[in-house]
């Protein structure tokens, strides 16, 4: 059943490209309920957002500011979406002048930040002279509905892979849309249980913003996120979208995910080039051993695939990383953006017997696999 | 500078002594800020609170209900504390009643369940009506004043040590005040960072009820937290609070204690008796080795001593199991509330040549040696 998407504003401000602007990023790559008409971004503006993010033509136009857009786009979308995803909660003085002006054009808010629109006095009661809705991603469920870990996730039947990282806005979130759309393409169905506000805004149906949770309900929300989806959806494998990194010194979330999702595997997402942490310049990265080391010794979930991200390298370059991290970690390792899934999907046949029933290897040879360069 | 404390009856119907009762149970024990002139707990009324929870007479009555308890007090207690820390977070429609009640009787709630008083219509606009406070000891500081994680912490140049636990409510919190005191009481300065609304209402001046926060500012108001209390105190030692375990399925506040607070060494405590966990039948506890291995997997500190719990244990039994685990983890092993705190002082002073130059063979001396039974 195909709905409507609602076309939308993207605002990204100095960031589109960037690791805070992962948000617009992932709109711009993958949204099963927005239609992205635009992003702005003034440090890009006359550029076409997918050719700036990975070279190839989106048909997506940059806007130097709102006035631009509004003026150059055929309707006023939809939606505004802000979307940059930075460390502070808070937006500028600027920034609240355009969220206003955009209530004023008409446009819904889709809001992915800590600070709640909907919460803001000032928006609320604009949005409600102009019939607008505000929406928050990242605004948890009523107290009342939240749960607390039962142990149920112990009758979730199928394989259940999280999809964990070295670091913070990494390529996790989109090594796991690509890796469930490819699945189900191949007949396997696969549903993908976000735990950010991103991939909620792409329009996952199953998850929640976990960063966001009051803490102590964290794992049993991401518990009841993944029984549902196998309750409701009778899935073949669950994917579970991580966030930052096990060994992140600021965040917890992949703990969580962890002990809420009790995976049977982990992808491990890693940006080979990234030598301090996202947001944080006095972080070093970690190694990728010191990760897989760190994650066996609290789950006993095996990582059985690495999946790259290419910030920062030529084809050339990943292509050899690729090599040389298969032979020291004997694992199957690829990038999903310049070489395809098909390697994940494998890993997936190799570890769990049920799951190769499904992928034959007639099936296999359907998936593109791309050639870099 | 010695501050008058408020009298208070702490409210712990069918839970005092238990587990879900350790709120109540740490308020007789041990509180700076309040004076408990009563329980109330109708399956154990006219005995004395203190017999009840450690066999010593703390000449605190326990009364059957709200009313005997005010007919027979000589003065309405300044304060009436909901004393149970259930896993759910909402209170009963009989015990919204009592809340009425001791408001309308002019005293101050003080609450620390997720679900806030001062959030309650009813509740709110009959302590305007009365006259009287409610304080919210879960409640977080508003967004804004929040905190991310810096790394400041690694400017802390004192020992932190945190006081973990293999289980919730085993212990951990009485281990972490009784070591405290005795630690000031030689004239070592240490600063208890409190993490759970228990030690916040026994009069913490550090610290913040973590479970309550947004995952995504745990860690950093841990960080702030240990900070603020180096900066302020110019302590020789802080001991952070622990939450849960690190291996509680259900759990992720102790990681948060880790990352936040970055510990130098670490105190576990264990109850032997427990075979199940707290609040959870269906999960077996841990063990002590798997506990210490998970937790040294996670981080550089070393456990460097154990403290025990007697729930369920005769004295006998105690010493018996303190010999074998100080055989079999070559650890360092006491229960403080029947052996007392010299071990784990001498513990400190082995591993910190700083804190040994303060404690002497004179200081150690003065701690009084319990003698079980």
């Amino acid at each position: 059943m195909a709905i409507a998407k609602e076309t939308a504003l993207v605002y990204c401000e100095k960031q589109f490209g960037l690791v805070d602007g992962k948000t617009a990023a992932a709109l711009v790559r993958h949204s099963e309920i927005y239609t992205v008409v635009g992003v702005i971004d003034s440090l890009l503006a006359g550029k076409d957002a997918g050719e700036e993010l990975d070279g190839e033509k989106s048909g997506i136009p940059i806007f130097a500011n709102l006035d631009e857009a509004l003026s150059r786009l055929p309707n006023i979308p939809d939606c505004y979406i802000y979307g940059k995803a930075p460390l502070e909660a808070y937006i500028s003085p600027e920034e609240r002048l355009l969220i206003l002006e955009a209530i004023e054009k008409g446009m819904d808010i889709i809001n992915g930040l800590h600070q709640f629109f909907s919460d803001d006095r000032e928006f609320a009661s604009m949005a409600a002279q102009c019939g607008i809705q505000i929406k928050d991603t990242r605004k948890p469920p009523q107290l009342k509905d939240l749960h607390v870990f039962t142990g149920k996730i112990s009758d979730v039947k199928v394989p259940v892979i999280a999809i964990l990282g070295t670091d913070c806005a990494c390529g996790k979130m989109t090594t796991a849309v690509e890796l469930n759309e490819t699945l189900n393409n191949l007949g396997i169905k696969s549903v993908l249980v976000a735990t950010g506000q991103t991939s909620l805004m792409q329009g996952a149906r199953y998850g929640i913003s976990i960063d966001a949770l009051i803490s102590q309900f964290v794992i049993g929300e991401i518990e009841h996120a993944v029984t549902q989806a196998f309750n409701h959806e009778s899935p073949d494998i669950i994917l579970v979208e991580g966030q930052s990194a096990v060994s992140h010194p600021a965040f917890m979330s992949s703990l969580g995910i962890l002990k809420g999702s009790m995976p049977d595997g982990v992808i491990l997402q890693h940006p080979p080039a990234r030598k301090f942490r996202c947001d944080f310049p006095h972080l070093r990265m970690p190694t990728v051993e010191s990760e897989i080391k760190l994650i066996e010794a609290i789950s006993p979930a095996r990582v059985m695939a690495i999946a790259l991200s290419h910030e920062g390298l030529v084809d050339k370059e990943i292509l050899h990383i690729i090599e040389r991290y298969e032979q020291q970690f004997q694992l199957p390792t690829t990038d999903v953006l310049s070489s395809g899934c098909q390697k994940l999907v494998q890993a997936l046949a190799d570890n769990f017997p049920r799951l190769n029933h499904k992928i034959t290897r007639n099936n296999l040879e359907k998936i593109p696999v791309l050639v870099p360069g």
